[in-house]
């Protein structure tokens, strides 16, 4: 079974994030990644950083993971899918994968750790965004299931 | 036990790879990992990637891998530490670490597929790719152990 | 009297592509530049490289400038003008803005070279994308004026 | 007559910097000029940004410029020259000349203004840096020409 996702976000293969071989450089899908996942944050009603910061959380990336099944090009017009996989007590998991007129060409996993913004220090996923997330994934997941 | 490293590359971390945190950002670490393996490539004598193509070679990268552990700054001067610790019919799979001053920062891994660079079909790793790698591993992990 | 613009493109500003200072580190504005051109020749029905390589042209820059006016940061939505001020033998000559909420940021300009995509050697512009420039800027120029 | 250099700095062009065309893509000089002016403020021994800071100074870039005479590939080391040109009452210009094996590549700009680092308004060059740059530049351009 394919992962559900419960957001996506779409963008356009940039020239300058292709590489010599006409493929886009590996370490540029981690950027695609961050900006699917600013558009969730803005999706849940959370926006990354103030949204955050008000809940008194920061966030930092401590794993990244991809797998490449294809390779963008140059002007693709890429979907990139997001789900919330587990929430624990100090973290968020997110699988995404990235697709080209439904084909998918990557597949992968960024797991944040919730930190003081001050102390910057591994802290309890505060209630409200724990709560955001729950609620839209319960939302979103359950009418994905529908279709 | 921690992972050895048969090579290390060194670079100093640029402005514009630091983010709004005062950090890397986590993607660029995938440049790194990328410039430490074309420095490997030239210490084994096949550079990529013509040293390659005169093999009958090109690698696509299919999964990578960073367990962050710590961040990297702007200006700091960065050791990354290479090992190859697989390599099967069709793969080459790469460890990476990457320290700052001793301090492990980011612990890595990337595995290429050996294609044709016609087709951009999996192809066995050529014979003077795998033997080039497995004698530059013997002869530098051994002298690791021996210190 | 300022610039008029015959096309204008809308994209976000990416946590990547911001610096420690929370701005958008200066190098990137060309990239902004470049993505805003590649929807331009989009808009003209020639889109690069395809569209051009079958009116046996390709593109190569030969200076930039860039005037900084002020500062945009990460999430922000940025409109960024293109208007091509000359033709001339073998180069076009394109005047950038990049604004925010009508604000001004950013102000420059692009200058290319037509080369024969084989000898990448300065070659005059086809008249297939003079004329389709001409006739673009003319019919959106135009308009402005009415507004 | 050629620009004379006070600087030179070192680097090689990582994979991840080359596009389609095979060749760097054009805005990366701008990052490749900013790893230059860093390595000059090292040189004269104000780092930024903490130097800087000491003197109650930080910089904004407010033009940059750029001619490309030659293309930079993959793999090519560079040597990227480095001349502070005028030192006005608020702004500091460097030129800027990128070399590959002795051939120009590239020729170019930048512009800072002087800023408190507080307000981030324009603020008069602080005597401790406009000296450390005159006699960095009175040092090393005499040696150049005594060459």
């Amino acid at each position: 079974m394919k992962t559900p996702y419960s957001f996506f976000h779409q963008l356009r293969v940039r020239w300058a994030e292709v590489d010599r071989q006409g493929i886009v450089f590996n370490g540029h899908y981690l950027t695609y990644f961050d900006v699917a996942i600013t558009e969730y944050w803005r999706a849940i009603n959370l926006p990354y950083p103030d949204g955050m910061a008000d809940s008194g959380s920061d966030l930092y990336v401590v794993k990244t993971l991809i797998n490449y099944k294809g390779s963008a090009e140059y002007d693709d017009i890429l979907d990139i899918g997001v789900h919330v996989s587990r929430i624990g007590l100090t973290s968020i998991t997110f699988q995404l994968g990235i697709f080209r007129e439904g084909e998918r060409l990557i597949d992968g996993e960024v797991v944040y750790v919730n930190a003081d913004p001050e102390t910057r220090r591994a802290a309890p996923v505060p209630d409200k965004l724990r709560h955001a997330i729950e609620h839209f994934e319960a939302d979103h997941l359950k009418s994905a299931a529908a279709t």
